[in-house]
C-alpha cells in the first residue's frame, strides 16, 4: 500500500511572503489555545446529555449528516443512496458504512481546495491522529483506525467538548422543544456549559411544512392554547422564557428575504386565522414573518435575548431530491438579498435602542459593502455576524475581511460561529477562523495599517472576546 | 503618561514582497511631491475668502463636522449629543470640546484598520506633528499640541493651502449659491487657485426640503423670475454661466439612480407646475431628476462644462437621527444599482459626442466589472470617477483598479478626487491613493503585465495627469 | 529609432513571492507544452477549408475584426471609420491598413494593464517574433515585419493551427448553415480536428433581425419546409444530427437572461405563428427562448450533445453605432443576472439526470459565489464555464478562482475556452490560463491548502483534461 507522507503544515493558511508570516503565526499562537466560544451552531444537545453517548461509524460520523460532503458527491452523479442517505419512504440505502466510506474516500479528490477539505484533513489528523492521506487505497484502513478510536472513553462527546477546551457552546432549538436534553444536561451535574438558542422558524413561517403541528405543539409545551396571534405571542414568550431560565443567551430567526413590516392588530389576527384554516397564501406568510421580525425586537429588547437574522437561502431548491430524502439535502441555494431598504421599518423603530442587539447573517457577498457594513457601522443595535455557510472558508473571510471592516469596523462585528451540526470539525472551523484573523490582521500591520499593540489585541478580539461580548456570554 | 514610540512607516500600504514593494516605494517617491490636484470636494470656500480664517477646536476641526468619525462612535452607542453635534431644536449638546475630544480618544480603537483611523493618523503625525499615539491617556496632551499648533499664522487655511501643495482645489456649489466667498478669494488677489462647481440638486430634485424656497433664491440670485420649466432652465444657465466665469470646469449632480429620460415639453412643464403648487409626488420627482440629468448634459455640451454624477445614497436612513439632528449625519446608506438600462437614453442621445465628459461616481461596486466598465470602455463621452465614499479606502481602490482597469482602461478613468469636507484630511487621502495607485502598478509591472517604462508613465498619470486632463483644468 | 529591449518575462503573470512563484513556473512548465483543447470558439471554419487560405494584413488581422481593440480606440474619441470598420451603407472609411496600423500604435498605450494588451504582446512577440514594443515611432516597421510573415507558407492557417499545437478547435456554427466549409476540411484529408457547435440563437430569438428569412435558411437546408413548432423542432434536430455527424459535441445558446419555463403547445404554436407573421412582441420572445432552453436541454439529453448556455449581455447597446455599422461592435453591455430563479424550471425537469451537462456562462461575477457555485456543486447535470469575455483575463480569472471552486469543487468546472475570433490570439490565451492556473495553484500548496501530488494533478485538470471531458471530447 502507498503511505503518502501526510501533515499539516504548522504555517497553513498564512500568506506566503516571510515577513508577514512570521507575524501571522506570532499573532495566531498567541490565541490557538484559548478556550472556543461557540455562540450559534446546531450540535445536538442530546451528544451531551447521556455521559455514554458515542458518536456512531466514520460514515455516520462524517459523512451521513454533512450536506457538505454529500452534495459534492452528488453532484458528479453519485446518488444518495449509495451514500446510505435515508430516503422519506424508507426505501432501500447502502446500509454497509464501510463500502459507503470506500465510495467517498475513492472520490475524496473532489474537495480539493474546498473548505471541507480542509476541515476533514484536520479532523482526520488532529482529532482521530490518521497519519494516512485518505485516498481510494488508504480508505479501509483509515475506517478501522477511525473505528477504533470512537470505541474510546477519550473518544465520547462529552470527553471531546473537553479536549476541545469549548468554554460554551449554544445549540439551537425549535420553539416547539421541551428542552429535555438541555435539562438533562443541567441536572447531570457535568460542567460543560451547553445553551439553548430560541429559534421559532417552524412556528412563525406560515408555509412550514407541518406549521399547523406545530402550533400544536407549541400549545402543548407551552401551556398555553395558541388559538389566536395574542395567545401566540403569549406562548412564544413563555419559551423564551423558559430558554433563557437554562442559559439562553439569543434567538435565531431564519428568512428568505430580510424584510420587516409592522402589520396592524387586525391584519395579524386575520393572517394568523387563515393560517390556522390552512389557507395562508404566500403572500401572508412573507408578511406575517416580516411583522414577525419586528416582534422579536420587541421581545429582545424586553428580555435581553440577542437576536440574530439568517436571511437569504432558497431553501430546498431541488424538489425532487426533496420529495425523495427531505430538508437541509445540499439544495439549498442562496438569492440575492437586499437590507437598506428590507430592514428599514424594523431599525425605524428600534435601530437606535442601545438594548437591542441583532446580529445579521447573509449569503450574498455584494451587499457587505453597500449595504451591511454602512448599516453595522451606523446603527447602535446591528452587528454584522461571521461569513456563513459558503463562505465559512479562507476565501469568504478574506472577502469578509476586505468588504466589511473598513467600513464597519471591527467592533460591529461578533468575531466566530462555528454554525455547525458536525460536533468533530468545531476545532478545525475555528482554528481556520483564528489563523485567517492572524493574516488578515498580519496583512495590516505589515502594510503599515494598524501597529503591533493594536494587532494583538485584535487577534484577542476575533478569536475570543468580540464573540463572548456580543453574545453577552460575559454577563452573570 | 505612557509615551509609545508612533511613527509612520515610510513604506506603509505597500504590499510585503521585496520586489513589489522596493518598485512601489520607487514610483510612489516619483510623484509623492507632485503638487495635488482636487477637482471634486467640500471644503468651504469661506476658509480661503478670508486671509485670517482659522480653523477653530481640535474637535471643530476633527469630529464635529466629519460623520465617517462620529458614526462609527454612534454605532457602538455613544450619544451623539456627547460629541458635540448640533441639534435642530437646539437643544443641550456638550460643549466642552476638550471633554469631547477625550471621549474620541477614549475610543480610537474603534478605527484600527479603517481609512478614518489612517486618515487621522496622518494629519496628527504629519499636518500636526503629534509624535504620541492617540489613547484615552495621550488625549489632552494632543489637543493641547493641536491648539497651540492652530494658534499659528501657518495653521489658516491659506498658509495650510499653500503648504499642502495644491495646485487647483474646487469646491461644490449650490446652483443658488452668490459664490460670493469665491468673488472674494478672487478679488483678494491671494494666489491660490479655488474654483467652484455647479451642484443643482437643491432646485431639481423636487422632493428637497425647502425646495419651494430654493426656486425663490434661485429667481433671486439669477435675476430670473423662475415661474416656468422654460424659466427654470434659463436662470439655471445663467447661474452655469456665472459659475464658469469664476472658474468652474464641472457641475456636480446626485441622484439616488442613474435613471434618465426625456420627458416631452408638456410633461415637463405640469411636474414643474405641480411642484410649485407643492403636489410632486415621488414619481413626478423620480421622472424630473431623470430628465434633468439630459438637460444637463445638453448643457454642458453647450457650455463645456464636464458632468459629474454621484449614484445610489439613500440619504437619511436614520429618520429619527435626522429629525433630531439633520441631514449627513452619518446615516447615508448606499443601495443596489443599475447604469446599462438606466444611463442608456442618455447615452443614446449623447453618448457618442465627444464634446460631452459626464464621469460617473458610484456605491454599487457590483456594478463596477459588469458595467460601468464596458460602458466607459466604449462610449466617447464617458468616464468613471475614483472609488467613492466608503470606497475611497485602502481596499476600496485595491478593488476598484482589480475589476475596473483591465476592461475600462486606465484612460478611460479619470484620477483622484478627495471628495471631502475635511480640509486639513487632503494630503493623507491624496497620499493615500498615491501609494495605493503605486503599489498596483509595481504589481503590475512584477507580474510582467507592464514594463517599467509604462509603470513610470501610470503613476504620474494616477497621481496629477488623469484629474487635471479630465476636468479640462488644463485648458485655458 | 529608439529600439526598446522588449521581451515576454518568461515568469509573467506570477504572485512576486518566491517560494509560490518558484512553485507557479513549476507548476506551468509541467503544462506549457500540452496540446490545446479549444472546445467554444468563433474562428471562421474558411480558414482552414482551404489550404492556401491567408490571414491577410497586420489590420484584418488584428484591428478591424476584433472588437476588444476597437471599442478601447472608440472610447477615446477615435472613429471607428479611422480604424476601416466597414460601414453598413458602404460608406468611406480608411484603405489604407498601413495608416489603420499607424493610428492603432499611436494609442497602444491605452491597453497598458488590459488583457488585449498583453495577448497583443504575446501574438506580436511569440507568433510573429517582433523584438521590438509596439510605439508610434515602431509602428511601421513593426507593421512591415508582420506582412513579411504573413507571405510565408508557415504562416497560413493550417500551418499555425499545427505550429500552436491544437488538439481540437470547435467553431459556433449557425442552425442555418450548411457546414460546408467542415465538409471540405472532413474531404480534404488534412488532419487537424476541427468540429463544429450547433447554434440556434438566429432562429430561436424571435426578435432577431431577419429571423423570418432565417426559418426560410433552415426550411432550405435541413429539407424540412418550417411552417409550424413541431416542424421548427424537427427542422432543428434534422440539423444537430448533420452538426454531429461532423464531430460536433456540443450546442451553445446565447440569451439575455437565463429564463427557463415549459410553455404548453398551444401556447408555443400561437407565439411561433405570430412570429411568422411578424407578430411576436418581447413578451413572446422572452417565453419562446426560455421554452426553447428546456426544449434543447431534452435533446442534449437525446442526442447527447452538451448544452452551453452564455447569459447576460445587452447586445448592440450603442443603437448608433448599430445602425452605422452592425453587430459585434463593442458596444454589447452585460446586465445583471439571476440563475437560482431563472433556471429552477429546467433544473426541476432535468437538473437530476446525468446524461445532460449544461454548461453556464456568465457576465456577473456577482453570482459566482451566490448562486452559480452552490448550483454547480449540487446539480449532477450542471457544470460552470470559465470566465468569460470581460473575464477572459487575469484579475478574471483570479476572482472566478477565488469566489467560485471553494463551493463548486473545481471538478464541476471545465477548464478554458478561449471562446475568440482571433485566431492567432489563441497561444496566449491559453498561456495566460495556465499561467493563472498554475499560479492560484501555487498559492493553494503553499498555504498548505492542497499537496503537491494534488497540485500537480490539478494543473493538468486545468489546463487539459476538464474541457476534454467536460465536451466529451474523450469519447469515440
Amino acid at each position: 500500500m502507498t503511505q503518502p507522507k501526510w501533515h499539516l503544515p504548522v504555517d497553513r493558511y498564512f500568506d506566503p511572503d516571510p515577513t508577514q508570516r512570521r507575524l501571522a503565526q506570532e499573532l495566531y499562537d498567541s490565541v490557538a489555545h484559548l478556550p472556543l466560544i461557540c455562540p450559534h451552531g446546531h450540535v445536538s444537545p442530546r451528544l451531551f446529555a447521556d455521559e455514554k453517548a458515542t458518536l456512531g461509524t466514520p460514515a455516520e460520523l462524517l459523512i451521513i449528516p454533512d450536506h457538505y460532503v454529500f452534495r459534492m458527491l452528488y453532484s458528479q452523479g453519485i446518488p444518495m443512496e449509495a451514500l446510505g442517505i435515508p430516503r422519506s419512504d424508507g426505501g432501500p440505502v447502502e446500509q454497509d458504512h464501510h463500502k459507503i466510506w470506500q465510495t467517498f474516500a475513492d472520490h475524496f479528490d473532489l474537495f480539493r481546495g474546498t473548505p471541507t477539505g480542509v476541515w476533514l484533513a484536520h479532523e482526520l489528523r488532529e482529532v482521530f491522529g490518521i497519519q494516512e492521506k485518505l485516498t481510494g487505497e488508504t480508505a479501509s484502513d483509515v475506517y478501522d483506525q477511525i473505528v477504533a478510536k470512537l470505541a474510546l472513553p477519550e473518544f465520547r462527546p462529552r470527553a471531546l467538548f473537553e479536549r476541545f477546551n469549548i468554554e460554551v457552546l449554544c445549540t439551537t432549538d425549535a420553539a416547539t422543544d421541551p428542552l429535555l436534553h438541555h435539562q438533562a444536561i443541567r441536572a447531570s451535574g457535568w460542567k460543560g456549559d451547553v445553551r439553548p438558542t430560541f429559534r421559532p422558524d417552524s412556528v412563525v413561517n406560515l408555509l412550514t411544512r407541518g406549521w399547523r403541528a406545530n402550533i400544536d405543539a407549541l400549545s402543548q409545551v407551552s401551556g398555553i392554547a395558541v388559538s389566536s396571534y395574542r395567545t401566540f405571542i403569549q406562548a412564544l414568550e413563555k419559551q423564551r422564557a423558559l430558554c433563557k431560565s437554562l442559559g439562553a443567551r439569543a434567538t435565531d430567526h431564519g428568512a428568505q428575504s430580510a424584510y420587516t413590516t409592522a402589520l396592524s392588530p387586525t391584519e395579524t389576527e386575520a393572517i394568523f386565522q387563515r393560517a390556522r384554516r390552512g389557507e395562508a397564501n404566500p403572500e401572508d406568510a412573507h408578511r406575517f414573518t416580516a411583522h414577525m421580525l419586528m416582534e422579536s425586537a420587541r421581545m429582545s429588547i424586553e428580555d435581553g435575548l440577542v437576536m440574530q437574522l439568517h436571511v437569504g437561502s432558497v431553501r430546498n431548491h431541488n424538489r425532487w431530491l426533496f420529495e425523495r430524502f427531505g430538508a437541509d439535502m445540499g439544495s439549498d441555494i442562496p438569492e440575492r438579498s437586499e437590507f437598506t431598504h428590507n430592514l428599514h421599518p424594523l431599525l425605524d423603530k428600534y435601530g437606535n435602542d442601545t438594548r437591542l442587539t441583532l446580529i445579521l447573517f447573509n449569503l450574498d457577498e455584494s451587499t457587505y459593502a453597500r449595504e451591511l457594513a454602512p448599516l453595522v457601522g451606523h446603527y447602535p443595535a446591528l452587528r454584522l455576524g461571521p461569513p456563513w455557510w459558503f463562505y465559512d472558508s479562507l476565501n469568504g473571510m478574506k472577502r469578509y475581511f476586505d468588504l466589511v471592516m473598513e467600513t464597519a469596523g471591527l467592533y460591529n462585528t461578533v468575531g466566530f460561529n462555528d454554525d455547525t451540526r458536525a460536533f468533530p470539525s468545531i476545532p478545525a472551523r475555528h482554528d481556520l477562523w483564528r489563523r485567517a484573523s492572524a493574516n488578515w490582521i498580519a496583512g495590516l500591520a505589515t502594510r503599515g495599517i494598524v501597529d503591533s499593540d493594536d494587532a494583538r489585541e485584535m487577534v484577542l478580539d476575533m478569536a475570543y472576546r468580540l464573540a463572548k461580548k456580543a453574545y453577552r456570554l460575559d454577563q452573570k
